[in-house]
């Protein structure tokens, strides 16, 4: 049986990986949307090749160059914001929603604001907008299957169970390139970036480093599984074979395992609640040898603890601890800033009390973005 | 709402377990019939304390003394194998099936005949009388739950997903406590019984020193999960935290982690499709550092190898293993031949050629039994 599907962000890493899984299942597929922000010759090449309805670049600017590359091919051109929540409200059978950063929060509601199921990469959309996003999804009655290797694994280990069922959650962390340096003032965003497991942008590489990136997984794992936050737990563990862990109120432990590629909870999504065929090496454990676990170190790494507090904090904490850590990412990488001051900063924006409201909607939640990354800002040049 | 619970195999370790954890649940049961061999004083005082409907003892000489000890309490007292198996053909919720041994097998088919759900933990039942078993599970509309924590972790791993879908399957094998003994011709019974992470009998600890153990449950795990023997697989994991894993063609391998306390999957098998509360602490894997995998040897312990052979040939194949290795333990524990001679004895009794034909009734699979002890028998007076 064909199904439909939209892709948002398809020229990115986990669009990329999307469309190789759906090239190998071509006949499963028929493709609807495909957007990208202004990579109009990859864009167009994909849209041609899958024989997508629509592509649509969020920069306007790119237009005349994609309705160039598309001519005479019969698929629709467009660009601009609204374009794309439009191209996003087509229904289609999944949306994979892999625009990163706040640019795909509207694009995502509007996936959701159909009713449909959304396999959803965007990490920002459920840290900073996630009260609003998960009220969207019960009030239009859609599916979110988590694309996050963490959330994906936790999300397998929960199918077959209830979630009243769950004593605790654990995601493992690989504790990025930095867990055994020991002097951390010295980093250099060259060492930040060389993460061991995946293959990553910069942005998320040095979020790895500083674990970041786990405390915005903590965040959404908060709002994925309502647990509670105090049983959401966070162990070490380098080798990332373990992808993260369900404990049962009767002691049994469910984890996922896997290799680290994306296209293993990518073709979870696609296929779920089915499984579909992926050119994975099988799991060799006796070649893997030895999977090792730490606690993780709060007081080397303070993000998974700032992280847990603006969880508890709720309201606008959670997005200005993102935007804050995005600005202070940005500094670090142009040498502004040392690696040990990403977090300090973001502590200081978020213990500056001068907070916005708890947002009610997806323009509250840009409104804070913007704020906070201004304030971060602000006391970058202070310092 | 309360459910009906039948036991058969009461004072036994499994038995012993399950009514410890009915007895932190006492609303949710009601036990109907419990059974023994011939432990009168332990099978009374648990039928007295958990209002049984009937008490019933295999061995018949022990019938008077267990009229007495249940006298005024209103429970019926049997015996005989006759009245096992009517008291197992009683209608009930659950059946938990932890009869040791041959003896197991008539009540075993009794209760998978009424229809119910089977907890099973009587290994023999499907090691030799796979076949016969499962054509009685599907004709008769049974439920077979595992409650070998290998196979109930395998269990664990395929809800929520389908068979078709599994790529394979890996028993985890502790390797035993000579795992790392250099000369195995030197081993005494008291090494081979002392395992590093189960608290057992002296007969399963000397088959997890051989590794017959695992062989057994390979061919559990054949009949209970239909994936082809190719695709079942053995890997040696000394923590015992991981107890088996199942591996999706798109990559994903789900595993089940605990304590190794059988109350865990006994406490599963209870509560499935649900949870219940077992009093385990929660599963500590910074506490633990380390999980280390290997290869099996199948060189120095050749039990897995035969055991594959044996469900490879099928028919009488696996009962006359079983048979043969019990036989070939016996002798070892009583000091009559060396550790590593029990895997010779059954590579001997396998490979005579005289096997009985493919067993088709229980009462087959008694004669195959009975015939294989009496060769391994002779076999041992011979050499």
């Amino acid at each position: 049986m064909t199904r439909t599907i939209s892709i948002l962000g398809a020229t990115g890493s986990v669009g990329e990986q999307t469309l190789d899984l759906v090239r190998r299942n071509r006949d499963d597929w028929r493709v609807v949307a495909l957007t990208a922000n202004c990579q109009v010759a990859t864009l167009a090449a994909a849209a041609r090749e899958f024989g997508a309805e629509i592509a649509v670049v969020a920069d306007e600017s790119c237009l005349a160059d994609l309705r160039e590359a598309l001519e005479g091919s019969g698929i629709e051109a467009a660009a601009g914001r609204t374009a794309l929540c439009e191209a996003a409200a087509r229904p289609v059978d999944l949306t994979v929603a892999a625009i990163v950063g706040c640019a795909g929060l509207g694009p995502t509601m509007a996936a959701i604001e159909q009713g449909g199921t959304i396999a959803l990469a965007n990490k920002e959309a459920l840290v900073s907008a996630g009260e609003v996003m998960t009220a969207a999804v019960s009030r239009h009655g859609a599916t979110l299957l988590p694309v996050d290797s963490e959330h994906n694994a936790i999300f397998q280990c929960l199918q077959g169970g209830r979630i009243e069922d769950v004593r605790s959650i654990t995601l493992t962390a690989s504790g990025g390139p930095l867990r055994l340096v020991e002097d951390l003032s010295e980093v250099t965003p060259e060492q930040a970036i060389a993460h061991p497991n995946w293959d990553m942008g910069a942005k998320i590489s040095v979020d790895s480093a500083t674990m970041f990136n786990k405390g915005l997984e903590l965040i959404e794992a908060h709002h994925l599984f309502p647990v509670g936050l105090e049983r959401i737990r966070i162990v070490v563990h380098p080798q990332s074979v373990i992808h993260s862990m369900v404990e049962y109120r009767d002691g049994s432990t469910l984890a996922q395992l896997g290799p680290s590629d994306m296209r293993v909870p990518i073709a979870s999504c696609l296929a779920w609640p089915a499984r579909m065929d992926t050119p994975m090496a099988p799991l060799d454990l006796a070649a893997i040898g030895e999977l090792s676990f730490f606690a993780p170190d709060e007081k080397r790494f303070p993000a998974t603890r700032l992280a847990r507090e603006a969880a508890e904090a709720g309201g606008a904490a959670p997005a200005v601890l993102n935007a804050a850590n995005e600005i202070a990412v940005e500094a670090f990488l142009k040498r502004k800033i040392a690696f040990s001051r990403i977090a300090v900063l973001v502590e200081r924006v978020l213990a500056d009390g001068n907070h916005p409201d708890a947002p009610r909607s997806l323009s509250d939640v840009l409104m804070v973005d913007e704020a906070s990354r201004r304030r971060a800002t602000e006391m970058l040049e202070l310092a």
